[in-house]
């Protein structure tokens, strides 16, 4: 239709046809699994801190993901593919690791081995590295991906699952590359494995380049934070536009979809055509699908520039701004009104009701900020402004997304730059320390916008000041070894805890004795199987022969039994049940004038979600409190001593804090 | 002297050379600094994991590791510089982490904000990236070795200060070689960024060629894990022989350089001279340093190729084997023989006195079998044999190191074969998975060797079925809260013990209350200070403000106070010590009744190096016990419990372990 210079046409082709995929998006999100909008980054990181989110791994969300991120992806959003991926890895590894899907069906016997917390995390863990593994063809990249932006526990041992994970990925990747390597796969495969090749010969790089690099990589730092401090806002608006309802949700999706179709087909109107440089290989002006000269409305033998990097997928444009020897292609203008674009669209796009990334389009924006550094440069180096670009690309993940290991070997997998590496180091450096600076990164934005109870890696200094009594709330509930089955029904119906302390009291020991810990579900699964003594004296019947393991085996999401769908006649009220078989007699305890911030250390550390705390002295209870997550967070610890707030900024004295760490063992 | 045919001559000098370089590597070590011997990996992964062996990072290790390990190289052992140089890094981090050397009178004062143990082992972490991003110029390949290999705890915030660590060393080794790039720094800067580059454009491999690479995956693992093993029972050997006094030491070393040499200068006389090939760029024959086509005994126009594999460096044999389009340069006889020459060369060579690595012997053995399946394979594989070289070189360090995404990075970095990538995955993941169902990799054994009381990651099965209260031994002693100068120099003097709880008995509280743990050093520190109470009734007056955090900061390695320095009269003894503003009031406990298991991971997880067992009931003492990093040693609990000796080997049953994990929470 541009062809035959029926421009209006063409829009209404273009704008209907985004139109209608995001507005497919966004209604399969918003209306069956709205756990699918977003990257799914921040749910899968929050997960392996230990918060369990409903339905952020269940079957249907994995397939309002897959399908969502498709449409989404190619009705021009400018949003990425990454993110979506790694929710798609984590949900198929949880999937997995409950033993398939009992709603649909789909079960398999031998993956209840993995029915407990530790290995059904160590597979999402897995998951989330094959994701970024298949989105940019990085299986290193992948592996530490997962350690350093997702993970919150790491052993040894996972290292060596996740490089396997990502190496059947890569294996298979390039089976399939082979596969299609005579281009009937449409757009797969393009690029081979690396997706974006940069190998040159030429390049070299002296001391003169180190300042414009520096420069870059403060400007990136810089641009980065700001990427996180508008995204907050923009999320914030979103998030009180979103909860009006579903009308409202589709709205925004709309807007965005129509606001993107405008800038894309609008904005290529302010660039002026450009002769096509003679001596190329590549068809100049192209008209497919792909192609770094686009004709657009420019006349025969001349190209848009604007319009090749509107109107191609973000890996193509990518793979065109981080192509060498083009220098000349492209004019300030564009680049700069395409920089800007990239960066609010990016922004904008995000909140939206559909699964989208933001790795792409951080990378895109990037890799024209580092054009654009490149350009102002001008003669002062003699980089090519194709490193330039990748190097962009790295301040710019750098200062938003603060990982550095990994963005390093991710983009070095992306671009085969080995030589280029120290620079990336550089750059990486520069703007992750000066966006440090200024705010957090984006991830834990995220996550502290969805408000799930994330567990730092730190203690807070104001914890130091506090010892766990300070913190424990409530009246602590406990069980006898032998309890009543009336007291277990009332307790677990006024209450919402997870886990109660067991005592001994004397008749049945010397002194009361505390036993361990028993968890509500299994409480529950006592209840269900009804295997009941008729009176507290019957005591040293084995009851656990009645139970195999595999009825303790952890459920699957969204699965959990309640309370309220057990049934008890006022007779079995009566009995008792001997909670000894059934308690975990190895629960962590901490004695009540623990330092809150040491107790905090042994609950990440080792990666509690109950930790008893025992009285200093014989005269009381055996336990004297609970500690769970919430007792750690900064809102509950400062909403019971509100005097702290003021202190909260205020670092301590060096004496003090250097006497803490003299007294921090190996810590 | 070749060339004149003065072939005795020639061999006389050239292990002369040898002979006196070995004897001055050997001299230095055994006479100044025993630590120094071996390549030091074991000892930095045992320090990481809280053994602080005597001597491994002070400055007279560092010297005679630096000078003793360029003389063990230049003196054609088959050992590397990989290891020393990862110690090499390690201690320079240490003796910064102290503060300088007080004894050389090299110090720093704001370098004492290092001084305590978490710090330190900080910086000794980065250090050994350091030392391997140094010596393979791959600095994420460093940080990843850091990781993986030595490191027993890890951090987010360590893998970022590890990066920047590598990327500072990548920026200067990349100004050095800039500076460098005229050649007159000798060997320095071949090979320039990337040492051994195989880049090509023609990697193509398909599906046919996986089965030799499985093949070769398959071999690898078993060739390395028989390394291991021989490696384990010539160091045994080796043992006995260094033990029974210098002269032995240095009669070892003796035989082995004389060995070498004969090895060296002999064996290519085995081989026939092959015709130069025609149409290549380089020299044929060669006569200088390095080339690939050695003149030696051949007459002109013809070399002699197992002469240009022995007399090279190491590292131009390797980048020699490593070249592409060299398939026909090499006999299968020659490579043949010098594989089973530098297996069995680099398994005497290095339990000498002397400073020697491991990991470029493996690298170059490694290729050599690559090359050596490449010719078997012969037309049934189209892969250069180039890449089996490589591919061999993963394969042995995967069968013998069993390292994976840092072996996969630093041979990314060396190589540049980024198309390579999914083999390498692969290969690494088979020859580790077969290696590691034969024995262990090659580090434990040697931390086995040395005797460190290493601590593993798990548990292992029978220490589910103990209590902490199973192998807590000993009587406990333990100190009032004030407490009598004369009891604390008695117990000091009489025991070895490095921490002791601290006891409010009643007159000064309600009842027997634990108050906390204090260290010996810090005890000590108070005896020399002299700050003592006339009574026990003159409590409340806060000594500690004559003391500054600076006092008790952590003291360099070697530099312990002993308690028969310090000369106490009597009138002191009778004088008491308020031991509570010195006391750590937050030390971590566990109760009696706490499985072994769990408390190891605590112990572990947390980082401690002393753990506080407290009873379950309210009768006895506030303290029953208290648990160190030897009580979780196998010979320590087995010798205790010699019954579970039999059922050590036998796994629980699996309804039992499952039971347990599904108690396990989180960890």
């Amino acid at each position: 239709m541009m062809l035959a210079d029926r421009h209006l046409w063409a829009f209404g082709v273009f704008a209907a046809s985004n139109f209608v995929l995001t507005m497919f998006a966004a209604v399969i999100t918003a209306f069956f699994a709205p756990a699918a909008a977003g990257s799914g980054i921040p749910e899968v990181k929050a997960y392996l801190n230990g918060v369990d989110a409903p339905e952020i791994f269940s079957p249907r969300t994995l397939a309002v993901k897959v399908v969502g991120c498709i449409a989404a992806v190619s009705s021009s959003l400018h949003v990425g593919k990454a993110g979506p991926l790694v929710h798609t890895g984590a949900c198929i590894a949880s999937i997995l690791g409950q033993g398939g899907s009992r709603k649909y069906r789909l079960t398999c016997k031998w993956l209840r081995y993995f029915k407990n917390d530790r290995d059904r995390r160590d597979l999402v863990t897995c998951g989330s590295a094959a994701g970024v593994a298949a989105a940019f063809r990085a299986p290193v990249g992948g592996v530490l991906f997962a350690l350093e932006a997702v993970s919150s526990w790491w052993r040894s041992a996972l290292l060596w699952r996740a490089f396997f994970t990502t190496a059947v990925v890569a294996v298979v990747l390039r089976a399939l590359i082979d596969i299609c390597h005579r281009g009937k796969c449409g757009l797969f495969g393009k690029g081979g494995l690396i997706m974006f090749d940069v190998t040159s010969d030429t390049i070299a790089y002296h001391l003169p380049d180190l300042p414009p690099v520096i420069i870059l990589g403060i400007g990136g730092g810089i641009l980065g934070s700001f990427y996180n401090f508008f995204l907050e806002k923009v999320l914030r608006a979103y998030n009180l536009i979103n909860e009006k309802g579903y009308g409202y949700k589709l709205l925004l999706a709309a807007t965005i979809s129509i606001c993107t179709s405008c800038c894309i087909f609008g904005l290529p109107w302010l660039a002026s055509c450009s002769p096509c440089p003679t001596g190329i290989s590549e068809a100049c002006p192209s008209i497919g699908r792909s192609g770094n000269f686009k004709k657009f409305q420019c006349p025969p033998d001349h190209y848009n520039d604007l319009a090749s990097l509107l109107f191609n997928t973000n890996d193509d444009t990518i793979r065109n701004l981080f192509s060498a020897g083009t220098d000349n292609v492209f004019q300030i203008s564009s680049i700069l009104l395409f920089f800007f674009t990239s960066y609010f669209l990016g922004i904008f796009s995000y909140g939206i009701a559909a699964p989208s990334g933001l790795f792409i389009p951080v990378i895109l924006t990037g890799a024209t900020y580092g054009r654009l550094v490149g350009m102002l440069m001008g003669s002062r180096s003699t980089l090519d402004h194709s490193l330039f670009a990748v190097l962009g690309s790295a301040s710019l993940l750098g200062g938003s997304m603060r990982m550095t290991v990994s963005v390093c070997v991710i983009l070095l997998e992306l671009t085969n730059n080995l030589l280029l590496l120290p620079l990336v180091m550089l750059v990486l450096l520069i703007s992750k320390t000066v966006a440090d600076a200024l705010n957090a990164n984006i991830y834990d934005i995220l996550v502290k916008l969805k408000g799930f109870p994330y567990l730092e890696t730190h203690a807070e200094p104001y914890m130091r000041q506090l010892t766990v009594s300070d913190v424990v709330t409530g009246p602590l509930l406990m069980f006898n070894g032998i309890e009543k089955v009336g007291n277990i029904v009332h307790v677990l119906k006024t209450t919402g805890h997870h886990g109660f302390p067991v005592v001994d009291e004397p008749p049945f020991s010397d002194s009361s004795v505390l036993y361990g810990l028993i968890l509500r579900a299994h409480l529950l699964i006592l209840l269900k199987k009804r295997v009941f003594l008729p009176s507290r004296s019957l005591f040293g019947i084995d009851v656990s022969k009645q139970f195999s393991a595999d009825d303790f085996a952890k459920r699957g999401s969204g699965k959990h039994d309640d309370i309220e769908d057990i049934k008890l006649t006022a007779e079995d009220m009566e009995m008792f049940i001997d909670l000894h078989p059934f308690t975990n007699t190895s629960p962590y305890t901490v004695v009540e004038t623990m330092s809150l911030a040491k107790a905090l250390i042994l609950f990440r550390e080792v990666g509690l979600r109950h930790l008893l705390v025992v009285p200093k002295s014989s005269s009381r209870a055996p336990v004297v409190g609970i500690l769970t997550r919430h007792d750690f967070m900064p809102e509950h610890v400062l909403g019971l001593h509100p005097s702290l707030l003021k202190s909260r900024w205020k670092r301590l004295r060096f004496g003090k804090t250097s006497l803490n760490k003299v007294f921090c063992d190996l810590c």
